[in-house]
């Protein structure tokens, strides 16, 4: 099962990456774009095929290694 | 009208995150994950309220700055 996890930064946490590409979309006439933010999207191939075992295991990964509980927040999509 | 920008390294190109975090994943016991690829998310707030024209102003966008059209594809979703 494919699964792809999308993790962005919490509401509250400053985001200099997305302030640099808003400031660059606004230097190139994009003047009315607002609200820019980055994160991180995380395609991989699960050996489960049942849908909620590999929505467990992908939870595990986001917990032990993908997404930094302090600053970010993740949702996983899965795909069969 | 907020879009959600995906951007993707094309697939014939070699992703080093990409395998970086699944041998980091194996190394933490998930053994059978496999086709681990790492793309950007970008999520902005544009002016336009019909969907055509968000849609056509996000594409410039990508084609101008977010996305480099040799090695990356990119998708754009739009919530209202």
């Amino acid at each position: 099962m494919k699964a792809r996890v999308t993790i962005t930064l919490k509401s509250g946490v400053l985001d200099p990456q997305g302030k640099a590409i808003e400031s660059s979309l606004h230097g190139l006439g994009f003047e009315g774009v607002s609200g820019v933010r980055q994160g991180k999207m995380i395609e991989l191939d699960l050996p489960q095929t049942d849908e909620a075992e590999a929505r467990a295991e992908a939870e595990r990964m986001c917990q032990r290694l993908l997404a930094n509980p302090v600053m970010e927040t993740y949702r996983i999509d899965l795909e069969s």
